[in-house]
């Protein structure tokens, strides 16, 4: 029984449309261009964004999917001050980082990400080892001073973020953490309906040993993904070891000299000069690199003393280069031979499109652009030593003191839903998931009928459709178009057919589910499918309006 | 039928009683630093807070309170960037405000308030003046840099607020909408329960000439409300008009001089010395009056010549004084005496408790300390004429341009938690109103027993009661103080008595009807009631577990 109580319909949101009527759709406006048109957000200055409702409900509805998945492996909510003291920031040795925005006074910063202030949260919290793990998240505004701010949501001054933390007692416990929060990511990503990548990434300021990079896909995209044919392995360019089909022989040679951190020993990589060296390549063989940029001729210079013995020289070759190689003359003179070693067939440039992966080396990889959305980290103690994050533990011989190891797990909540836009555009417009549309269903009526207004919107409310009735004075063609344009997945029609009722497909399909309820239902509810000329898209639906609810519910359920 | 799928059980937060067992309580323990000890917030630095999951949750009940009231009168949510630029601040003259966060560049502050941005951003979208009102609200983080933070959530140096801004197309068409917001105020005062007053207030800084303030009444509070015994009048200390009870001749009497705007008249304001003269209160006699703090010599100099007949002259007497009453020489010379006017009886002075209200010139006036939690502004053009927000009007004439009606109408979030926290503690903790607490129901267990567990979760899950099981490893009387000092209203026992379950009580009751619902199932569920000593209060409840969900909602429902 529906409960009498007057009857409350929702409309569609204050502005809706407005912009509409002043421009012609073209799959060329920039995304962040359509987002403000549609209405969507609003840019106050370059890099700034106001939120309407419009958007405001998709931020709210991917925000909870991601609380429901992070609670789900036992993260808690938390939401953290939004400015933060330059003291911390000096400890772990960022305050002077060139994206910071900070406060007249030099005092404080606006967070650009919480690693030191949660660290110190947790630091005050604890008091025992028993305590651990200590997992947290928060969703809510992160700054950055991005200086040529660009694509809106993508890379703004402001944007909202879920910044996850883990402190566990070790790297085995953290680990076991870290393969949570990939899970718990799989199950956002899928929850989301869009493909996505996960790919193994380089930890880069963030720091630690660890870290993934969660993509998607879209030739828009700034970042490039490398996959292999054969094992699925991705990855992105800064962490693709690749082999070539064939060694090449005809291209000049270059090397760069490094040292160990403790400066025993000289290293030389050898690589082709049409390749880009990646020294971190060289840290996978000799693990003890200082990446630091030296002057050449004094690296050497360090190493020219041939009666020192205790001098040790590594010839690092690139896979690209064959033994018979003409490398450059040896600048140093040696007292012994078998002071130096010398290591061939290493991956160390960055890879390229049609080269072997490394991880199989058996399947090709392809390069693809691609959009970030979500990085999990692997920190250690990064930030837990400098900033004394550490408990006591019992051992056979008393108490010992052990620094937490830490992680961290972003996803950008404004960033996905820019990406998204982008992703599932077509020639009608934006076209959102129902994960995070705005609303699912639009409803559009043609003439005025209370009782019909009554049942159907009772019918709707009761069945909990999040719907929004487009009650503009505009003609029903023009409202179809708009709710596709914005991208809501379907429309309502209530006509002169009433009680048959129309609805109109207009968002993407990832499952055909609601053929089930098709076959169980179509007599029962006399419904009726039309699909376009080559039969392959359902793209309207006429049901009687008993059936309404059931249909709409299992035509979402794909969407 | 409680569907079959894995039983998720809701346990207390991390950290939850932590730092519970190092300090005793007292009720002299402010509470600001009370809520930090019992982990609702902490304070990284003076001014700033972080929100653990404790306090998250009271913000996200509170927050949809305030949602649910604002979206039932026709507002709509949406948030603007944290982020406004210097421009729009120098065209409302505020960007040289002595708390305004300013970023480092000069260009851009943290937002305080939104007027300037919400009328920037509806003037973008605003097409017709079809489309007023035009009622919109935010829910988000506001910035003020505070030179002295104290109170914790009272006055920070950032806290939560829900700041809603209204544009009609005039000043009648404001006032409706003025009137929508105070009733949605009341209800969301009454939704919390907490008694709450609305004063008429002056509108100080924010402009515009129509004020309410809503108070807690507090004796820790740091504003003053003044209310009338017979016609229940309420309003803050700027704006208490009062009469004396007697006229007092002794006093001395003090003189100040103001002139009008136009500089035709000088206006001396007479008045006793012992109290304190508002001058915006002259303003209700000479609206013209210039309230600012001239020079008085120079002043005086200015109408001295004897011969400009255009000069007036006004004297008023503040209602505390006599006809009779010995008034100062007057020290300019007149050539005809109609030049000067005479106004008696008028309230001059700042109010003083005892004295006779000038709304119903009957009650006697009391003043009580308040905590400010609402403000509700009529706010006229002053902020959309200088940003040009207008629209086209028809008239019989054709266009005219019309400048936007605006209001404000602001709730501090955090500050009503604050507040609450405050007036509603005694010698056991705090007390939240279920409206608000953190959850509404601890759970605690003596011994283990799975089979009890899984039948009463599953009754609190289907029964959609938000409780928390308290499953740490500590004695259940610890459990319960804890659960008390937390504010928690409720909590239950399962004990060696089960299915009998035991419900303590410890929230305040504002009401009483859940004698109703015992009348009818006590014998059903088997339900006792154990009172205090003086038979006033039950403090606690024995039920079988099958009416277990019935009688913790009918004791919340009173909560």
């Amino acid at each position: 029984m529906i409960p009498k109580r007057s009857l409350h319909i929702k409309r569609v949101p204050k502005f809706y449309g407005n912009q509409l009527s002043k421009f012609k759709y073209s799959q060329d406006i920039p995304t962040h261009e359509l987002l403000a048109r549609l209405g969507f957000i609003t840019y106050p200055r370059s890099g700034l964004v106001n939120w309407t409702k419009l958007g405001l409900s998709m931020q709210d509805k991917l925000s909870n999917i991601i609380r429901k998945r992070m609670d789900e492996i036992g993260f808690e909510e938390l939401s953290l001050s939004l400015i933060s003291h330059r003291k911390l920031w000096e400890d772990t040795g960022r305050w002077e980082g060139s994206e910071i925005f900070k406060l007249v006074g030099d005092e404080y910063l606006l967070v650009p990400t919480a690693e030191e202030e949660i660290t110190d949260y947790v630091n005050k919290q604890l008091e025992s080892y028993k305590q651990l793990p200590v997992c947290l998240y928060q969703i809510n505004p992160k700054f950055r001073n991005e200086k040529r701010p660009r694509g809106g949501l993508l890379r703004g001054k402001e944007f909202l973020m879920k910044d996850a933390y883990s402190f566990d007692l070790d790297e085995s416990n953290a680990m076991v953490t870290y393969e949570k929060v990939v899970g718990a990511y799989h199950k956002i990503f899928q929850d989301l309906r869009i493909p996505y990548v996960k790919a193994q990434a380089d930890s880069g300021d963030i720091g630690g040993s660890l870290s993934h990079e969660w993509h998607y896909i879209n030739e828009s995209g700034e970042d490039t993904v490398f996959k292999c044919s054969s094992c699925n392995h991705a990855s992105n360019v800064e962490k693709t070891l690749s082999f070539p089909k064939e060694v090449d022989e005809s291209s000049e040679i270059l090397v760069k000299y490094f040292t160990t951190k403790d400066k025993s020993t000289l290293v030389c990589a050898y690589y082709p000069s049409n390749r880009v060296l990646e020294p971190k390549f060289i840290q996978n063989e000799i693990t003890d690199l200082d990446l630091t940029e030296h002057n050449q001729d004094e690296l050497l210079d360090s190493f020219s003393n041939k009666d020192d013995l205790s001098k040790r020289f590594v010839r690092i070759m690139d896979a690209r280069l064959s033994p018979r190689s003409n490398l450059p003359d040896f600048p140093l003179n040696f007292s012994n031979r078998a002071m130096i070693t010398t290591l061939t067939d290493v991956p160390l440039v960055l890879a390229q499109e049609g080269e072997i992966c490394a991880e199989c080396e058996d399947g090709e990889i392809t390069a693809t652009n691609a959009i970030e959305v979500g990085h999990t980290f692997y920190l250690g103690d990064k930030y837990s030593a400098p900033l004394n994050c550490a408990v006591d533990v019992p051992t056979e011989t008393g108490m010992t003191r052990q620094t937490i190891s830490m992680g961290c797990y972003g996803i950008g909540i404004s960033r996905i839903i820019a990406a998204i836009g982008e992703i599932n555009r077509d020639a009608k417009g934006l076209s959102w998931p129902k994960s995070i549309s705005p609303w699912d269903v639009t409803v559009v009526e043609i003439g005025q009928d209370e009782e019909r207004s009554k049942e159907v919107f009772k019918l709707l409310n009761h069945g909990k459709v999040d719907y929004c009735l487009d009650d503009r004075d505009v003609s029903m063609g023009k409202k179809l178009k708009e709710s596709g344009f914005t991208g809501i997945p379907l429309s309502i029609i209530l006509g002169k057919h009433y009680p048959i009722v129309e609805i109109e497909v207009r968002g993407k399909k990832y499952g055909d589910t609601w053929k089930h309820t098709y076959e169980k239902h179509k007599d029962e509810f006399d419904w009726k499918v039309q699909y376009d000329n080559e039969q392959v898209n359902d793209v309207k639906h006429f049901v009687h309006k008993d059936g309404l609810v059931t249909v709409v519910n299992s035509l979402l359920n794909d969407m």
